[in-house]
């Protein structure tokens, strides 16, 4: 009945639109919506090396991947573009080059942080607190997309460095990286999620504390024993292994229950516990009448591997 | 020493750009950002009726304002818009034709409710949550915006048009309005807005409940009476120039202290009293460095009415 | 497929149990789950006057309705059966004989508040807490059954009646009722919900200090006024026949509708707009795929009243 | 046993101090603590016009009691003293002269408003933030005072004067009074309690924002209708009278369960109702210990008013 | 006097019911109120090792522990009733046979899971949320219950077991024990509390994030680095022996010191640092009054171990 | 302009006053505002090692820094003068003699713990509640001064000491020292910050809980893996140099950058991310357009060190 009751009521096809995809369109006018788009980029290099997996690389290797205008603007467009691709199941981030990143480009961001728009403080603090917003956003597009986001991190990894990898799911670095909360040696405290994400990302507060009030180094090590880093690996081939390898694993589930998953660790982080449970009762209430539960359980019954079931994409 | 620094750093312009001018410029390519843009919808229509006052007019008389497809798509763009223009001080929303809006045009709709792609429950349910999370966004533009937006309502205003009045600042009527919410008739929870605007808004739960279960009409009277609308005019020209005055009155004050205001009063919404003053502590920290204050002041010194002050754009 | 696989691994029926159904069987042995319950209480009276509505009648008329220790232990009983009860979409609450209630019994209850157990402060403060949460559990129980409360008060409401009309969705009264918070007149704070949900529920917070510093009486009309009740009947009879007209009305509409509607207004209630966006959005997920939404339709096309639908149960 | 030990380990009186002693007796060095503290202020008149009844009277009505440094400065002192004094269990507010209040005293306030001190934006910043946080904390004063702040407004009532009130529990007004927001025309956002308390206290969410946005006067007949205050009286006299009645009926009440109410209903205002129902509940366990309710309950049994009983100091 | 008013008012004993006794009496018809019921269950096997600590052994070894229908129904109701146990003062949780737990069993549980009763996905996905919240609540009880829940752990602990351990309030395991958050694999997002509890418990959001979304095995070394268990014993005899002890220790403490802490330690992870003290300020108000603060400050005077002192029941 | 309005409006100078700063001057005539001030007490220590630099040092050795009825007064104001003095840019707490602290000295504070004052329950609960805030007061102080507060732990650090530790913002100890949380061992639930405050400052729960209830000694070694300490030092002296250069260092940074930073790391503690982010960027609107940030770019720009750069008092 539904059928005819739409057909007559319809009468035409229904077209798809997002917020999202108007931005998208706008800079990307081949992308077909739900397609695998192609990313082009000046400061982003895209690829897919693994089935299901994408491969976001930092790609400004003659600037140590410094964060320009471009880049922040891209960011944003790339992940967006990523989150509505039912292709992709698990993100992969980057760096190319000696460092992952030097951080925001002084030389090229200066206006915007030293030179605000406009004549009258107030009129200033408006123009100011656009960008930091914009700049925020940029970030906040990676847990704005439901699939998991490792980030694997060789060499420096400095200011707007540590913002990133603190909006990733998992982290994992090679022997030589270190990390630097860096703003405070610019004059500012860090506005871009660095001190919002971090202290909930590791289990220390005093570690966290003095590295943004001192701006010192944290080595590959002590980025291990306190929980940053999930893994240390000898150096940034096998680290793009293993990421890709563990990217790949996750990319083999039941994408129902991943990215549920990562909402829902997100909503738990900045909720209550028993906010949390209400929400996930809400969200699974639908997510439970998936296919994907009855593969599972078929598989299991059949005493196969989880990674030989085939689910839809999502 | 400033301008020195910054232009041996910068050697160049600055751009400017945010996701809101990214979609933007997707649709209405002529537009300069921060100059006034040139409005061009299939559903609505722009005008600048007084300085500085933008009236957007749901505009398919013939369908009696029938919220379609291309409604929820431009009223975001049009709201973003106003948002970015700073020769806009104030909105005023209104209906063409018979009646202020009949609400969701089920006919243009019913795709994305009736039939909600995809095979399985789950991924049904992934691509519902998107639609409504779009239809929510399109009315939290009017909040998003700090404009002051006040919405004049003549004849029916029926499902999505009270999800539509209640994101307003202030709600003005004629005698012949009347407001339902309709959506318990067609078998589901309103979700864009409604149930959660529409009891901080007027003083009575249990006649908020009543309206909600019952979907029955609540008449011009009653609408004043418990504070959904702020006057009633006896009809719909007469509404138009008071609300339009009063529009002009907002619009010759200064934009720093009325946009403030607006951003203040949403943030107390949905915080404690002790969250608010903190934010209006922090907001303020800025916004009193203004010389519109001083103008403000100098004016009262010297006995002008404040609408004889001139204010820079914001 | 689906069900090859359930059969193979259940190979039985199964079983439905819950922490509601577990105290409910615990008191009436004949009570099936799912089919309507017979209520029986020693101080309230349970009858069906119109299909799908179910009437709580406060029944101690000799005792003026005051809430001994039985109403206390019967009320949460007695809602948590109809929230189970599927046969059930709507609730009306009276008091019989010459007036709604007089509150809490105090020769009956004397001893939980005058006489806590234990020798030492910090003990009596445990077996108080306890007590308190009982008794708050009492009424919250109207609010967590998913059924619509409509509460018609006659005569006096005091005390403990405040709280129980404050946790109903719909207020009404006749013309002869009049309410008051008397708990400071013994000396406490009130403990079991006025002080939380009344200022939520009226406009006014200056008469909701006055009557809770005061027990001053507040007479039908202020109630009207003030936007505690939604109607004011000439007297119990008018009353009773207006708001069962109500509650058949609400009952005729899609259970997933309504109920869902009263869960998102209470979370709404107590969450910011952009929580309470978000958690509409998820629960409508599952609830957009309802049949009733293309009932509803296909009455709407074809002309009919939504009460000619018949939906199922929930 | 208690008091041995507590005699053996203390060998010596025990001092009472706190962070508000501390500064009352910073400006008032014979007032002894516990006992009715003699207020002497520039701005304000404080006298006991009724037992346990405090009545603060803003007193500079040759300046049409503006507020002035002094004010901001010693109404935290008088209301931090009231909060310690005992023999206080009610206050009234009003103003001396021909109106209630001005509002800010632009001429001696200018200073802190319009010339921060600092040579650098972000200094300024730093001390506007401290002084709106000193302002904010003056009539945040009236809250954190425990006993019910009854608030009789004669006259106009602007700027400051309705941050003041909305600090208040209860409002009452004379005919021939006004409010007015005034903020918005000296070029800034109300920052002290206005835009956070105001929408929390009416019930109309349209006519806040229209007072906020405009500066327009609300007369006495809409203030009453819009629930701003409890009731209008025909002039200042008969105010007065009503205003201190009152406020001596509210004193012959237990002190445990008024301000116990005056607690809960502040907490209860900016928590959910399940925050405040917990809250309450742990407020309780130690309040219905109280002896107050045993001579309450002892009088409802003889047959007594509740004002015929004695309760002990608070 | 108290008691006088008392009797005359009462004239009989007082009754002790409450939600969770009414559902204890159910199932088990011998216990007595207060005294050491005698817990029965087909899943679990109870125990009182050590004085005022009760053993919960998961009691299905040939079935490797899987938490059946039984068990989700049977936990619940173990915990509600030692929650009103005042002879208990500390709970000791482990595993019988050769494994903690497998689980979830799948071929018991699969009806609810795979099979959600109703025609409609709207009212399956009502019966779903039923459900899910069930199973919460179960392991929500471990919270409930203020008495210090120690868990031991060995060998596997996989999927729900989890969710059990996270839930309680000391986590212990044997060399031998492993972690696994399996879930993912079956094509659902965790919903009983893992992915709410386990990242406030340990201090890697990256490890919480892996784990969850690879269901990759945590072995106990890196239980221990990353903070989910307190101590790895060599084997289980050891281990057992260890947290008896341990709960034999704070089982000779004060109750209302202990129970309180674990009551605000709760309330202090889902709340403000802020509203954390201020809650705990309203608790110990009672609290303080306790004479076990004498007791112990007697023993300390007279150095004296704290277990030499005798607490009473609470 | 301003200037001449300003002038014209004042003709005085204006005068700068603070809750903080009228209890402060009640202690100390001598202090001059904005100037560095004589910290004289009876059990604190204060000095100047190093530039901008202030040693908080807990002194009564003989009694092993117990915390007297003097030190919880001394210790507030000593904060909130610290918090004033624009000549400070970083602390160091520490003790005299052989240990941190004792914690609370239970013969001093005997009086307000074991004999609350009042005839009535409620009474003694109110005083209770008023001390209990005051002692939070105290730490709270701590964190209420916007410079970071470093400590320095040798050998026992008891009781309040580890609720002083909780609200410092790096911890430091030396090979020697011990925690613990003793007051399960009186008889109470800690009440003045280390259940609030230690479960965000670790990372794993499992140990807060097993501290909390057993009150057994954490070793140097312990403190620092489980992140409570960032450093363990061989020994006091080398300790103390040791934190001295880290305040010496941060000293030398923008207070801007790191005050602001202070200030959002405590914000992002007790808020969601979201509402961290938008409340950094309020922040920052003002903060941005400080000159330290051309400085320090400057700086950068002739590849100076940023200790170099010397910034304003703030």
């Amino acid at each position: 009945m539904a059928n005819r009751v739409v057909n007559s009521v319809l009468g035409q096809g229904t077209r798809v639109w997002s917020p999202v995809s108007r931005a998208v369109r706008a800079m990307s006018s081949g992308a077909g919506s739900g397609a695998s788009p192609s990313h082009t980029y000046e400061t982003l290099r895209v690829s897919q090396p693994r089935e299901s997996v994408i491969h976001v690389e930092l790609h400004r290797p003659e600037k140590r991947n410094a964060m320009n205008q471009a880049f922040w603007r891209e960011m944003v467009v790339c992940f967006d573009r990523i989150a509505e691709d039912s292709d992709c199941r698990a993100v992969v981030v980057s760096g190319a080059g000696k460092i992952f990143t030097a951080g925001i480009d002084l030389m090229d961001m200066a206006g915007d942080v030293l030179q605000p728009e406009g004549d009258d403080a107030a009129r200033r603090a408006w123009n100011l607190q656009r960008k930091i917003r914009e700049y925020q956003d940029t970030f906040s597009s990676l847990e704005r997309c439901s699939k998991p986001v490792l980030v694997a991190v060789h060499g420096a990894c400095v200011g707007g460095g540590v913002d990133l990898v603190s909006a990733c799911d998992i982290r994992f670095c090679s022997q030589d990286a270190w990390f630097q909360i860096k703003e405070v040696d610019i004059g500012l405290a860090a506005d871009v999620g660095t001190l919002q994400r971090l202290p909930k990302v590791i289990g220390s507060r005093s570690l966290v504390s003095e590295l943004a009030y001192t701006a010192r180094k944290l080595m590959s090590d002590e980025a291990k024993s306190c929980g940053l880093v999930s893994r240390v690996f000898p150096d940034k081939d096998s680290m793009m292994e293993g990421v890709l390898d563990m990217a790949s694993e996750i990319s083999s589930k039941s994408p129902v229950a991943v990215q549920g998953t990562k909402i829902n660790l997100l909503y738990s982080r900045d909720h209550s516990v028993r906010e949390g449970l209400e929400y996930i009762a809400t969200w699974n209430m639908s997510m439970l009448q998936t296919e994907d539960i009855m593969k599972s359980a078929q598989a299991a019954l059949e005493k196969k591997s989880p990674k030989e079931v085939l689910y839809s994409k999502l």
